[in-house]
């Protein structure tokens, strides 16, 4: 996690803008079949065939989203991509290409856009997708990264979040919360540093947690898993925002209900002995941390004997009529109405005054 | 261009991330036939059948890109989504769909957000495309806009920046300039403003370049024009940059020199004077000035009875063997290498301290 900094130090000027996208993009190896054109041109030129295209978009913001103190570049390019590459999972798409745009201040060298890209390009590579385009300028303040992820998904394959009946079985891949304790971990230690920068933190006993945080991976086995084990969900959605946001969306935009169990919900061990040490509920941690970028979906119960036992699946609960609500079922067996307190961007900025 | 500041203001965080995104984007309609599903899914679904998608993605950045002293928010969300339509246009091919993420500080209340998305709602009225997603998230400070384009194209009329050959016409749509220019007007009225705020400029014999730089319109009528005429350029560009860096990118990448005419370069005679008023040479205001969203394109001259007389197209010169050059032919008949001089963001940075 720690990395040295690297002495060399180019100014973006010294590039301009066009040097700079020249430079940065020169090593974006082009692999997919359906990239006809990818970066040095208007736009980039997609061939899909008779499938369908799949597109979304995020932004991350530097003192929003990120925090360098503590978020190694390479790092950080690497997440960009994974936010983005979740979305398209999400749809039980294949991902296929990127587009990448960041905004700079004149206080990145060179070599830290380098770092970025380095992650970028890491990404791209181990998830097998293009990098088919993107924009390069400047900011006035802080760094801010934009990527529009594109994939591809054949009519009989997309799954929305609309499609979840009553009876179905919600099922979670991998577990929850760790995202979330990982920031928790680093937000002390950035305190701990402030107060001496010599400090070496011990970090082993969360090195789960920071993964989770620093790098974590978008579940792109998962749309295939699923087509091996012959079961498509009826509805899908990623876990960016914490579980109780997505199971309401689910809901939602299905009209239906959920019962969701306290002691279905999979935490890694890290995940339970750090919330304690942090004073914390494990079931808030997962129903609310966000980040997690493992698919919430729900499959009819006729696919039961498909996915039981799967190490990636955990059946977390089911849906109900619309009428009896959202539910957390507790470990007390009362039932508690489901919120979405997930990470709220809005609420939680820090506005600095434009006079200071 | 001057509004009423509208009196209500209500707080971004009453609303919260989701209901933020409900409020903006529930007037949007779907109307093309290719977008399957829109806004409310973790991605958009298109459907573009055999023919090639085309995508294209922009950052913009308060500050950098615009100057909320001056510009709208109205006229920023339309400008927004013109400056990437003009991409999918320079393909040669026809706009569909659009993404926009914005980022704000909550020094923005949810009615110029409203005001944005006007501006964002009625270029993709005009312009025929759907809003299919995006994403709404906080900014420490001030405003950034992320739009992404996505057009269709089939393959036999898809044109790169790529295909020039030696003695190709190099032709230019509409007049350049006027952004440019309309922007040096601005700027100035902006410092009269600041000495005396009740200062009621008459800025009527800038009108035309005004709403170049404010409310500018992408060339959607070209890429139809050009079938109706049974032209299909040899190579495409838009001229967001101004027109010598356009005509260095096409030359670069066709592996082609160029001769342009200074006496050719199309000028409306507002840019002639308003030049003359701020004392700047005209042809180099066209050379370098920026974002006019007009398209340069050239022709083999095969095709020159074809656009002959037009009133959208102007010959401005030819290209030559790559050995020969990159040059402006002034009207004394002296040749000039063109350099890009183009708007570039990166020099013209202005970062403030970390520490202020």
């Amino acid at each position: 996690m720690i990395e040295d900094k690297n002495p060399q130090r180019t100014s973006l000027s010294e590039l301009g803008e066009f040097g700079l996208i020249e430079h940065l993009t020169k090593n974006l190896e082009i692999k997919q079949d359906s990239t006809v054109k990818g970066i040095g041109d208007d736009a980039a030129v997609l061939d899909f065939k008779d499938a369908k295209t799949v597109v979304s978009t995020d932004l991350l913001i530097e003192g929003v989203h990120f925090d360098l103190a503590y978020v190694p570049l390479k790092h950080l390019g690497y997440k960009a991509v994974m936010v983005n590459l979740s979305d398209i999972y999400a749809m039980n798409a294949k991902a296929t290409q990127v587009t990448v745009s960041i905004a700079v201040s004149n206080r990145f060298p060179l070599e830290a856009l380098e770092e970025l890209y380095d992650g970028i390009r890491m990404a791209s590579k181990i998830y097998n997708v293009d990098v088919v385009g993107g924009d390069t300028t400047s900011s006035t303040r802080g760094l801010i990264i934009s990527v529009t992820a594109i994939g591809v998904v054949s009519e009989d394959e997309v799954v929305y979040r609309e499609g979840a009946k009553e009876n179905d079985l919600l099922v979670v891949t991998g577990d929850l919360g760790g995202a979330y304790l990982g920031l928790q971990v680093l937000e002390r230690e950035k305190e701990v540093w402030k107060v001496n920068p010599n400090s070496q933190p011990d970090i082993s006993m969360y090195s789960y947690l920071l993964e989770r945080q620093l790098k974590p991976e978008a579940r792109k086995d998962i749309p295939v898993l699923l087509k091996e084990l012959g079961v498509k969900p009826t509805s899908m959605i990623d876990v960016s925002d914490g579980l109780s946001s997505e199971v309401i969306h689910l809901c939602k935009s299905s009209k239906v209900g959920a019962n969701v169990y306290e002691d279905k919900i999979p935490l890694d061990p890290q995940v339970i002995s750090t919330s304690e040490e942090f004073e914390l509920n494990s079931t808030m941690v997962a129903l609310s941390g966000g980040e997690d970028y493992e698919l919430l979906f729900t499959v009819s119960q006729d696919d039961y004997p498909k996915i039981k036992g799967n190490p990636h699946f955990t059946i977390i609960g089911h849906m109900t009529q619309e009428s009896e609500g959202i539910h957390l079922v507790t470990r007390a067996n009362t039932k508690i109405e489901m919120k979405a307190r997930g990470w709220n961007a809005l609420s939680e900025e820090k506005e600095e005054s434009e006079e200071e």
